[in-house]
């Protein structure tokens, strides 16, 4: 068998589900990897005899999926996981979480919260996360240590904090973050103004003006709830994606996060720019801000993925969570059970978000060509037997603990659920620490 | 220490989280347990002074909770699981469901569905379910062999089956199921006539005539659909719970399922007859039925208890589940982020299960007189760290994967995540058997 080519990595699996072409699923097939990249998707017995690889991986009770990508998140606030729950909205952002970031959110907060993140992330089979949080270099210090894809928001609030002084200290922190790190091929940058009722129009015009010389993406909170909308209305006379659309903001470049309460013109709109959408379901339902009409937004044939949100307010970045319950949410919403079908909410959990990021090319399937993010989820569980369908499967009965492997760029992140490049201990005593300290002042400073 | 009291089993944890009393989370405690019962609840160093444990837990990282109660399921589905999905409901049902069962739905199928699905149960947390399903005995057979509390339903649909032929066959079969088993004491039986628009009043009188003499609950699907509802008007003119009132079914012993289409007159005259609700969340969304007004139901005093519906329908058995929708749907619902609080929804999915199936002298709570069953739940994990309030991890953070431990009447079910009771790989066998039968004649059938 001299003639057999090299190859570094063979990974043989039950099912594949590559998302691209859609709707398939490969029984008894193998993923080629060579210098990070997908080379070949081929039957098993094919690829035994084509290749030799340097290192085989046998999942006989498994399904191959993109690797997932968290289009929504700040990372870091899993320090903050659970600190106050079951309060009104402006409660929790007044008293508790804009309190608690003010006196703790440093530098060292963020690398920790980060790695901690990257670590629940990855156990969950997520290969991609778009942030957005303050003193983003530890954002990115954290993926890069973690071997994760990341798009890292260069955050932009027209106030004060920690971090940054105003929006020109924001940007400018940004962009020199951005040119330092813009070699890593695992790590790319987007504009992160927080929100409409944050951010000034001057500020919006210098973000765009950048974005469009860097054609980089732009992920903002957006129509989130009925009083960002009432304040818009009060402050600029329009509702936030009017005054985007007069600011020149909607574009293909443009990430809405949450669009919960749209217009059907509002839709058409985001269709006829070639928005993209990151639905965060389990952030809206608990933060009451409503139901985003996601059934309506595929529909118009919009670009729909989806995002944990942060820890403090979900509780959890997992997108096995996020991906049932937009599922079933569009199905209750839309009072139609044939709606948001698995195969869908699979390609919004994949696909859509790399696209979205403008990392298409490069990920969100399983394609020839594209880099092996690859999730490995093993359905020998008793609570996935039998098996009619893996797709169904995935959507409605896997959870993340499922999730047995995970790649990115071919490089292996998480074996038989154990991390490769994350040390568990070490989290934990961080974490343990954050704890420690925010539980020591937070009677006084709640 | 010769003055020490000799029990069987002392159970140490960091967390008890009892439910009775109300919104309490003891650091560092105990259960002692002895013949089943909880004996003492009390701080780990007095209960070391104080008992002599045949076997003790030390359980560093855990929290104890009372075992969940499943207040609705057809636990034998499991082996339908996702056969078919996101399809219209009444295509769902009439050209996959209802052909399947005809075709497959005997003795031996409940059996093996129902073992599958106690192990699933039982990995889950859950110590008690609420059945209804063909073959009561097989479910009887299953739960025993498993070591589950199970109430039973005696299940009456007014047209014939492979099980029963008629209203009156289907009831005697119940009832003598009910005389063999009566001395066991982890079974009861509800009387379980499947809908309104399956029984005829006929049949209902002579269930409440039953129900009252063996003071039984009566278990039953009502207001799921508007379909039903509206079905009802034609051919009865009134809607279904005005049907059941008339015909004297609104009692304290009613396990009203689903309830998603309700007036506010329905729901007062549920709080003035006393009446449970099984509240099934993935149910509801996945068939499209619609969102049940629990934060209403709640408000108004009416006893909310928690299901998981059948495998075809949700398609997991998974208490933590249903317990995070129903906590994340009512703040979506009210547009309240404090509706439904987490202390709320775990006393739904114990207490006020229990006291819907006329147990709650026996079970739902962590309560000395009560028998022993437990859940514990392992908070060593990262996506369940840090911890600022472990009630608040427990729906938002936490998922069935954590589930370490379960003991119903003192006896340990699950170890260290291992099924005591059960043989997993027989499960998976039978599971197997099940679908190549199903598979190979799908085909045809659909």
């Amino acid at each position: 068998m001299s003639n057999r080519e090299e190859i570094d990595t063979l990974i043989e699996a039950k099912w594949i589900i590559p998302v691209e072409p859609a709707e398939i699923v490969l029984n008894q097939h193998a993923i080629a990897i060579d210098h990070g990249i997908i080379k070949n998707i081929l039957p098993i017995a094919e690829a035994s005899q084509r290749y030799q690889p340097q290192q085989t991986f046998t999942l006989n009770d498994h399904a191959l999926i993109p690797g997932l990508v968290n289009l929504h998140t700040h990372a870091a606030m899993t320090l903050l996981r659970g600190l106050a729950d079951d309060l009104p909205l402006m409660e929790w952002l007044n008293k508790h979480i804009w309190p608690a970031e003010n006196q703790y959110v440093n530098a060292q907060f963020v690398l920790d919260g980060t790695r901690l993140a990257c670590a629940e992330m990855i156990k969950g089979g997520i290969t991609c996360f778009n942030d957005m949080y303050f003193f983003p270099e530890s954002c990115a210090q954290a993926a890069a240590s973690s071997g994760m894809r990341a798009a890292i928001g260069m955050i932009v609030i027209d106030f004060p904090t920690t971090y940054a002084s105003d929006a020109d200290d924001y940007l400018a922190k940004g962009l020199e973050l951005r040119d330092k790190y813009q070699h890593n091929p695992l790590l790319s940058f987007c504009f992160a103004p927080h929100a409409p009722y944050t951010v000034s129009d001057k500020t919006f015009n210098s973000i765009l003006t950048y974005a469009e010389q860097l054609d980089a993406a732009i992920h903002i909170h957006l129509h989130e709830t009925q009083d960002e909308i009432r304040i818009s209305m009060e402050s600029s006379g329009v509702r936030p994606i009017e005054r985007m659309q007069q600011l020149g903001l909607l574009s293909p470049n443009l990430i809405a996060v949450h669009m919960v309460h749209l217009t059907d013109h509002e839709i058409k709109l985001l269709h006829q720019y070639n928005c993209s959408i990151a639905h965060c379901p389990s952030s809206n339902m608990k933060l009451a801000s409503g139901f985003a009409p996601i059934s309506s937004l595929v529909n118009q044939g919009v670009n729909v993925g989806l995002g944990t949100d942060g820890a403090a307010s979900n509780n959890r970045l997992d997108m096995f969570e996020e991906m049932r319950l937009a599922a079933l949410l569009a199905k209750a919403n839309s009072g139609r059970a044939d709606a948001l079908p698995a195969h869908q909410v699979l390609r919004m959990a994949t696909l859509n978000g790399a696209n979205a990021l403008g990392l298409g090319e490069s990920t969100g399937s399983l394609t020839v060509g594209k880099a092996a993010d690859i999730a490995a989820i093993d359905f020998s569980h008793l609570n996935l037997t039998p098996c009619y369908d893996p797709v169904s499967h995935l959507i409605y009965a896997a959870s993340r603990e499922h999730v047995s492997h995970v790649w990115v760029n071919g490089r292996i992140l998480l074996e038989d659920k154990e991390l490769t490049t994350l040390n568990e201990a070490e989290l934990h005593y961080r974490a343990a620490m954050w704890q420690e300290r925010i539980t020591a002042t937070s009677q006084q400073l709640f």
